[in-house]
């Protein structure tokens, strides 16, 4: 199956014509899953390769408007795009983040009149206290969502942090498990984990064809885990004739944060294929960074080298950091220094450091062993 | 004074690379006042020579996400680009636009902890139950503003239609009065008007001279209508040394509309400099347009006649039509035959038809008899 991340928006604190507000779609086989979703998302997605029809998982990382004011448009353009009887129209676009997002979507979707030609569920994450300062968190009272579902809303769950594994369980199924983490910023936010799961190794065909099995339906039979009896009376079992397991792929998006929370993510993002960080601010602005719960490079590489990643890919850059196609000789804030930055504090540990930009696709190819 | 309109965007239903979601401004000395702002309009502003720093007033037409989904997004952008002490700080936005505008913004900013640098008041019109089918009237539990006012909210009024004049009066001062009026569309809908206030006419200056008044300050008291006795004895009224008054301009913004509801628009629109009309589909498809609450350009020639107003501009173009200059020969839906439709329903009435296109920018100049 393959697996790549697009970023649609890498700017921080609003979209402008050259860096749009926050947002990267995860695409695989069939479906594509959106990792917030700031104004303008729609736009992004029409120049690019995404099909915003595709997306079935939308995870928002914290309800600052530019990483949410895009979605009740997106979702509205999906559905007028969408012909009513079209087998690709997602059966239920599962929207997963911080308690008072479904709120935002039933009034903002709802005083529009919009009506969508699929249901959503939003997914609410319940933030704890120590997530940010006293001033940013909201009170139940301003995020409760109040009165009826809007008519194409269907429950959604509350999700509370577990706290033996210090993460929330948002999704599991047979291909992925995807938690969420906690990050410190101005208002709650979260980092995603998006862990595929290990598939079975390679048939050891050699052994096969010498214990005279020939290809064909049994092959498939013990690939996909049953232990068989063949005539001679011998028993068959896939741990024989298989492979190590080759291992998932994992992605991990973090939202807006000067810290993370806990050492979850030391064990959930260990080893990721790629760890999409933030670096509003250069290092020799760290404590203004910090004053707004934002990260530098510098913060980005310690996360990156304590989960011990493949990859890093720094995004949420200032506006004044244009993109390195606009960059001229001469001009300040070179966004290149954000990413000599990272290479430096990463310098010796074959961690590669990338810079996000609008329309950047990243591939992240199957593994074939541990 | 100068007065300028420019289109930010000219698509209908959502935004589009290639024609931004509805919004329009008009410029004047020192201010701009915004006019609809679907999402993308504060990218679409930054492209233009709009400064949205400079947007005092916002006029919302009716609550579809492609005319308010920006408006969030619009306002705190204004607020992070605005120094805290600068005298360019607008002293307070006003923003009219019908009922569930205020609950609408003090969600989306209270939800996403947005913080303005300056106050905003939501004006709201009342709508009548006639605006639009049974379906698209939003209940007072869906639209009242709940809770506490957001920390920049003022008190905004609340504003019924005079049934007098079948309007309602949004605003006034000593240039500018502002009216709205009904429209009818699948949700309460309407149409702005501003009236430039007329200017008191030239000085007959030969006449002052004959009666040995001399250029100076008493030209200045006398234009702006000050009666004087001179040392002859004699009583100067301004009526006897000025010309006839230079009427003021009107541009009149019509939202999403199959038709006008009430005559009120005859009287108020008579003569505008600019008519900005709506004309989603072509006339060949009148029906489908009626269906959806759309006009054609037939329907906006014909309220532009009735009116004798100078300019009918087009706009709100579903986004099957291309801009003019990405046409290409062969390509179907052809923007330009919208143009020609109009036209054709207004030939030999001198009035002008023009299409918007986004960045398109249409001075009036000022007046200088009736």
């Amino acid at each position: 199956m393959s697996l790549d991340v697009t970023f649609l928006g890498t700017g921080s604190a609003y979209p402008s014509p050259h860096r749009g507000a926050s947002a990267l779609v995860l695409r695989m086989d069939g479906e594509c899953w959106m990792f917030d979703c700031g104004e303008g998302t729609q736009t992004q997605s029409m120049r690019s390769h995404i099909r915003a029809g595709k997306i079935s998982k939308v995870f928002i990382s914290h309800l600052h408007g530019d990483h949410v004011f895009g979605l009740p448009g997106l979702l509205c353009t999906v559905s007028l795009n969408t012909p009513p009887d079209s087998p690709q129209r997602p059966r239920c676009v599962d929207i997963y983040g911080p308690r008072g997002l479904r709120h935002f979507l039933r009034v903002t979707l709802g005083l529009t009149a919009s009506q969508l030609l699929f249901p959503y569920a939003v997914h609410e994450l319940e933030p704890t206290s120590d997530q940010c300062p006293e001033e940013g968190q909201l009170s139940r009272e301003v995020t409760a969502a109040h009165g009826a579902l809007h008519p194409q809303e269907q429950e959604g769950r509350s999700i509370a942090l577990d706290p033996g594994s210090d993460s929330y369980l948002l999704f599991e199924d047979d291909r992925f498990e995807v938690r969420a983490f906690r990050l410190f910023h101005r208002v709650p936010s979260f980092g995603f984990c998006v862990q595929e799961k290990d598939r079975p190794g390679r048939l050891k065909t050699e052994l096969l064809k010498e214990l005279g099995v020939k290809p064909g339906p049994l092959y498939g039979r013990l690939k996909s885990g049953e232990t068989l009896t063949l005539d001679s009376g011998r028993v068959l079992t896939p741990g024989e004739v298989l492979e190590e397991d080759i291992p998932g792929r994992k992605v991990c998006v973090l939202g807006d944060c000067s810290s993370v929370l806990g050492r979850a993510h030391v064990r959930l993002c260990a080893g990721a294929d790629i760890l999409v960080h933030e670096a509003t601010l250069g290092d020799e602005q760290q404590e203004k960074a910090a004053e707004h719960g934002h990260s530098t490079p510098k913060t980005a590489a310690a996360v990156a080298w304590e989960c011990h990643v493949r990859k890093l890919v720094l995004y949420h850059f200032s506006q004044r950091y244009k993109p390195v196609t606009l960059q001229k000789d001469g001009d300040g804030d070179d966004v290149r220094e954000l990413k000599g930055q990272a290479e430096e504090a990463l310098q010796g540990t074959g961690i590669e450091v990338v810079l996000a930009e609008d329309f950047l696709t990243l591939s992240i190819p199957l593994k074939r062993t541990r």
